[in-house]
Formats: C-alpha cells, structure tokens, sequence
C-alpha cells in the first residue's frame, strides 16, 4: 500500500506501440515520483453504451500485448474480464485481472476470478453499497484467494451521473483490503453523450487527490496522449504529458496520508 | 399488448411440482379475469448478495422443469440467462429469455439472446436512464430480432434502495415495444439485510397498479405460496392467495388505460 | 376525499381577470365531471432561481383577487405563504393555506400556519422521506389543528432533477390525512435551464394518473392558456384547454381506485 | 483564505461558560496549529426534525453570549438566522451570518442578509446542484456585498442520507468566492433516528480531509465536549478533545494544498 501505486493506461488497447508508448511514459513519471506502476489496458470494451462503440483488439491480441509490455519494461499489468472462461487466459498473461463493475455480483465470475490465484481488482458497482462490497470479498475468498483489491468509481446519483462519496473509502477498507479510487469513471456521465458517455475530465485530479488524501492504497487513471480521438471514453480520460505533474502532487499527498493514518 | 399479460412464478424454481402448483393457480387466476399469463420462474440467481444464497436448481433441471410446465399446461414461459452460451439452451425451453438488469449493457449476451430469435425481455439496469434503453435497443435489433419487452425495476436511489420513476414507462413505451413493470424487484431493497436484499411487498401491488393506469403491456411479479420461506426475494414476493384479487383490479385498471392512452 | 379534488390555477396570480377566467374554466370542468375543485394561486414566488425571475403581485393585491375569485365564483381557495406574519393574513383571505417544500421543516411557520385554524397543506421537501412527515404533521397537531393535507412533489433525485416515488403516496395516507399529488412540481427540472426551473409538462399527467390510481384524495396541477408565456413554471404547467379531457380521465380512475382501495 | 480558516463550535448555544469553555479550547488549538479561528454556535434550531427537540436559548440571550464571546476572546462569530428581520439584529453581534441550506433560495432572506453588509455564509441546499449557486449569489451580491462564503453540506442521496460531492467544492471556487466544507451536516443522516437526525461522526475528519486537500478556505465543525448528551446534532458532532489533532493534521494539507492550487 505504500507508497502510491498508479494503476493507468489508455482506455482500450490500440497497438503494441501505443500500449509501449503509454507504459514506457506512466512508468518514467511514476519511477521519478517514487510511485509503483501498474500498466492498464482493456481487450475488449464488452458495455459500450452503443453497438457502434468501438470494442477493441480482442483477447489473444490484447493479452499478447499485455505480456509483451511486461516483459520489456518490467511493469505489472491489469487488464478486466468478462466471462468465466476468461479468467484463467488473462490471469496468465497479467498479473492483476479486475472484475468490471456492472458485473460485481456475477457469482461464477468471481469464483473463477478467486480461482485463478491472480491478484483481484473488484469495481465496486454504481447500484452497491461500499458496506455490501463485504459480501463480494466473500465470494472470492471462498476459493482461498485473499489478494484483493476494492476500487470505488462512483455512486448512481440521478440519471447519467455519478457521485464518487468518500466515505465508502475508508469504509472499504475496513475490508482489510487495498483501496483503490478510479478517478476516471467516477466522472463519467454514463449514457450522457446520447450514444456515449460523456465525462468530466477536469474533475479526475479532483477525486484523485481528495482520494489520496485519506490514505487509500492506489490510484486507477485512463489517460492517453489524445483524449478527444481516443476510442473510448476520451471525455474522461486525462491528457499523457499532464500525468507527470498529477503524480507529483499526489505522492505530496500520499506521503502525508500515510504519515497520518485515518482511523474509523 | 391487450390485455394485460401477467408475467409471475416464483423468483426460483423448486422442483417440478411446486412450478406446476404454482403455474396451475396462477393460469386459473388469470383465465378468470382476462389476463394473458407467462409463466417465470429461474433456474439460477447467479448474482445473489452473498454466496451463501441459495442458487438454483441449474439449467438442465431448471429448464426441464420450465418444458414440463409449458407442455402440461400451454402457457408460455419466461426465464433469464446469464451467459451468451445458455441463450440458445434456453431458447429452445422457454418462449421468453430475459436480460438480468445488471447485464443489460453485456454486448456479447444481447447479441447471443437476439440471435436465438425468441422473445427477449431486457430488464433496465438500476445504473440506467430510460432513454438510455434506446442504445440496449439496437443492439438486440442488430440481429434482425424484433421481439422485445422492456422491463422496469427500479433506479438506485441512494444505498440499499431503489426508486421506480413512473416516467420511465411512457419513455420505454417509445421504442414501439411493449413495457413491463416489475412490481417485484422494483420495491427490493437491495442488500438490505446485509447478507441478502431486503424487501417492502406491501408495496408491490402498489407499483402494479400504478403502471397499469398509465397502459403497460405486462406486469411482472414473483409469487410464492410462503413467501417467508421461500430461497430468495422472499421479503418482496406477494402470498399466492393474494393474486387472484390483485389480477382482477389489476385489470379493471387495465381497461380503462388501454381505453385512454397516455399520449407523449 | 372522494370524489377527487382538483386543486388547479397558474403559477402565480396575473391580475383579477385572468384569475376569474381560469377559475371560471376550471370550476366548469370540474363540475361536468363531478369533481371538487380548488383555485390555486401564489401572490408571491418568494425562491425563485434567480433574481430576475418575476416575484408576482404582492400579499395585499394577491389576496384582494383571491377573496374576489372565492366570493364570485363560490370556490374554495388555496394560496402558499412563506413567513409565519403571513400566515393569519391570508387565512382571512383564503380556504388553504399552503407550506412551502422547502420550508416544510420551519418550525414558527407550521405553528403559525396551525394556530390560523385555517386547513393547511404541507408539501413534501425535496430532500425529505415520505416517513419523516409524521414529524411534520406533530408540529402543526400541536395547535390543535388537525385540519391538513399532505403534498408529494418529488424527491431530489441527483442534480437538476425529481423523481416522484409512488411509496410515498400511501406511506403519507397512513398519517390519516388526506394526501395530494402535485403533478406539475414533481416534473419540475430545478435549476435546470441555468437561470431558471425547466420541467417536463408532458409527464404532469402521467404523475397524476398513476397517483390517482393509488385513491389519493387531491391532484394539484398548474394550468395556463398559455404556458410558454407564464411568468413562471411555464416548461411545467399544463394548457388550460387540455384540463377538461384531463379530468375526465382522470375521475374515472378515481371511482376506480376509490371503490377498490389500497391497504398497506 | 489562507491559511485554513476553522468554524467550529457547539451546535447550539446553552449557556455563556459552555460557550466561552469551547471557544477557549478552539482558539488556543487554533492558534497552536497556525488556523485562523471563528467561533460558531447557534442561538436557536429553527428546522429541528421533530417538534419536541431543543430549540435553544433564543435571539436575545443567544447574541448577548455570541458578543460576549467576541469581546473576551477576540475571535470573530457565526450564527444562523431564519428570517429577514433577524438579519439585522444579528449582523450587530456577530461578524458573518449564516444562511440555512433549507432557506438558500429565500429570495427576501438572501436580500436582507446581503444588505447588512456583514459577511454571509450560505449553506448549499440539499436539493441544490453546486452550479445552481451562482444564482444564489446574484442575489446577495445585488445588495452590493460581495463578502460572501459558500458552504457545502451534502446532497439528499435517497431518504435520509446526504453524499458530499467533492465536485462541489472547485465548482463553487468558480464563483470567487471563498468555500466551506461542512464536515459535521455532510456526515448527518437527516431523520435517521425517527423523530431525529442520525450522523456518523466518524466520518466528519474524513469529510474534511479531502476537502482541504483541495485548497478551499474553511472547514466548518461541530464540537461538543460531550457529543452524545448534547441537546443536537450529537451523533455528528465531534469530541473536543479530539479536536487539536484534527486541526493539526487538517493543516499540513492545507499547506500542502494551497502550495499546488487545483486549476479546472
């Protein structure tokens, strides 16, 4: 938990350059800040809002990539699953596989998640709260898998809007798990665009550093070297060459947070 | 979408004899006051809070169960499927597969359930707007698949509750498909016992009654004979005994909207 | 309570004759189909969302047209104060007088308000649950007055946005008081065209329907000729001329619902 | 606002020496950790939940203690007011009054509160989206004051629950002028307790930690020496003696935060 890890990455996979290029500039900034690293890349985009959304590489190229990043440059990886069937393939191809949030309370998803003996990265879903996120944990230790990670990105609040409450940080990690907070989906306005969400990107260091503050154990940040033409999710996500300054200040935070824990 | 079709079972099959009890009074129920009926029951609740939640019967015995009853008593019958692969099982079993709200954005099972040329229900996700539905829509349609209901149950309002926004029936209704309430899942309080989802029945034919007057297609409403009792969503399932009475104002308030609609 | 009461007016008074001419058009409909009717009108709009938007006539010209409108046309009156001063002044002047959504918990205005002995109707807050009215109704019980009404009209539901929750309805009627749907607030949109409210007229009946399916005692609807051009609430109320086929729906729901009532 | 400002004090006023003991504590831990200080309590609980709870010692005796407090210790004061002619009388006793968040959009409230020329402190409705503030605004700075505070205190979040959008606070910053957290009402569970607010105290430090860490001006806090014997507000208010170590930690943040300003 400690320091910092930044968990980022585009979106979705576009290429092995782009995943190389990505990686190779998350892991200098965060190397310079004193932050861990976690490449993070999606195969398949399986919820867009549209049927016209793009849905990426797929599973044998995008995980061929994924084992490719690590390799070279060292770095621990995560990419999200969707089915059963998929979590043993990704797991030996990365290091950290990740339930997607709409799909929190998939029992049989969970179970072969757990099974894999993969660290376990469970969104928090936008209908759940982080109380019931106990419940989930259950789910996966029954299989004797306790590396675990909980990450919060946001709360429905209305139609085609979230809230990214505080509290269910701390809360969650009464779990005794690390807690990780999604800047970039918590600011999404799902369903916002009509055919697309839209997002708020100036509002993810926001949740970032409010985040940090509170000691959690990591951050999860999209970002991409051109927003507005990445293939998904571009409203939120945060430009490349402003991470750098991002990491900076919220290791400042970090250091401060662990320094002086929060205690429920 | 005249007259009303009553969609009710129990929330999770039993055995054989208990589904045909239940089909048995609920067919009767509804051939004396005019109402179309579709038998539901599911054969696994793959998403239950807690793992120590009961599941299921399976698909082989669940749908088994669901042929027989169809069979002995010709109604059609409704269940839901949880993976692209067990579209076309069940397909071949039921008249009607459904989309579990958690699910309702999963590509991949929208496109596998159109493709099986059956009716498909698609419940909206409680993370959902109900313009939203639009974008679900067309994916199913992409398929060629034109038969579809949509289906109610309720928005996350805050934690451990939903809302059922009375607007959401006449915006669903623009799509040209028949809209279902579900009376059932929309007054759930979902984790609300902590290790299980609470309920308010009392309040269930309270929603029935409501979205009827506005001209629905169909209600959906999960019925046991000892609902205190029963393996899941007890605390929100109606006393079998009480059906035949809600079925008959339930549809006097049916004829009397289908004689008015309700003009956007 | 039976039959329906249609409390009906616009948003805020204009002047004596158009007061006269809507009253005159709504005591018309009403009677041709049996049901009570009360003339709704505000003398003063005293939360506007901004500075600019009209405030109206004034206390003392307000209520002048309010007593003329209830002498000429011999129809009780309802009219919304906001200081507990106002309180006796307009008791004298009108039948109902009326408590604010946002000022529902202003203890020294509920007691004024009760001490008047006039009926008074109390709207539900925004960021209230229908529950929590029970200790709203104490506060104006104390003065011995037990003449009251109990108004849905939304709950806050996310940013710029209500969603009317159908619970509420009998949960308010287990006070024992009459309870009122407000069809044209609980479609308000709050703030939502940035200097002013927007709404969504085109669902005010649907609101109303479905609330009077549940056996409520009152429907409250602001109405117009011409809505566009209303000094305020104009995106929510609904065209005068569309009232008389509005009410004739919705009485025969009501004999409906009131022949075959709801029992928590 | 710079360095942190704290507002902290009892929830409501109960005698001169409770007064003057837990504004000697604040002070002192204030000025220890480098804070500015202002003493805040209230003379009366103009919106309690129910009508049996305390209202407080009243306008009179409550200002006389609120001047008292100010001449012997040399800090500045808050107090609520509740309608228009209160304004007035209490700008001569204390340095800012406050707005309640159910009153924020009182127009003639607003105005005469603006024209004292006193600083004003509005608290954002339940009910309010933080952009919908700049109308607020508009109305106090048309008085010509312009020495506004801008406070947020949660969002209604389903029934009886708040969420504290961090969104709010930068949103707000937009205006000019300097924000608030209210870290004590944002953590309230309004008629949680039935016939009174419910709170999680223990949330109060978290609520205020990510909110420094974002550079606003001020913390607002309830403290009470003995928080669940207190006459309100009790269940999230914190303990006095907590308090010291909380300002400390509060402003190694804000050090930290005013150094690397949030940009939107």
């Amino acid at each position: 938990d400690n320091p910092l890890t930044i968990i980022a990455g585009p979106c979705q996979l576009e290429s092995l350059d782009h995943a190389l290029m990505i990686a190779t500039a998350m892991k200098e900034a965060c190397d310079k800040f004193g932050a861990q690293y976690v490449f993070k890349a999606s195969y398949d985009k399986a919820n867009r809002t549209s049927l016209s959304g793009k849905r990426g590489l797929g599973i044998d190229e995008g995980l061929a990539i994924m084992e490719t990043v690590r390799d070279r440059l060292g770095v621990p990886t995560l990419t999200d699953i969707h089915t059963p069937e998929q979590c043993a393939v990704a797991a030996k191809a990365v290091d950290i596989i990740q339930i997607p949030a709409f799909l929190c309370r998939q029992t049989d998803l969970l179970l072969a998640a757990g099974e894999t003996g993969a660290v376990v990265n469970i969104k928090k879903g936008q209908f759940l709260a982080p109380w019931d996120m106990a419940n989930v944990v259950k789910k996966v230790e029954s299989t004797g898998n306790e590396r675990l990670l909980l990450t919060e990105r946001g709360a429905s609040f209305g139609y085609n809007t979230l809230v990214a409450d505080m509290r269910s940080l701390p809360t969650m990690m009464q779990t005794g798990y690390p807690v990780v907070m999604d800047a970039t989906h918590s600011v999404q306005q799902p369903g916002g665009l009509g055919g697309a969400s839209g997002g708020q990107r100036e509002f993810a260091p926001v949740m970032a550093r409010a985040a940090v503050s509170l000691g959690i154990a990591s951050v999860f940040i999209e970002t991409h070297e051109d927003p507005d033409n990445a293939p998904s999710d571009g409203p939120n996500m945060i430009h490349l060459s402003e991470m750098p300054k991002l990491i900076e200040t919220l290791m400042a935070f970090d250091k401060l947070a662990k320094n002086d824990p929060i205690r429920l």
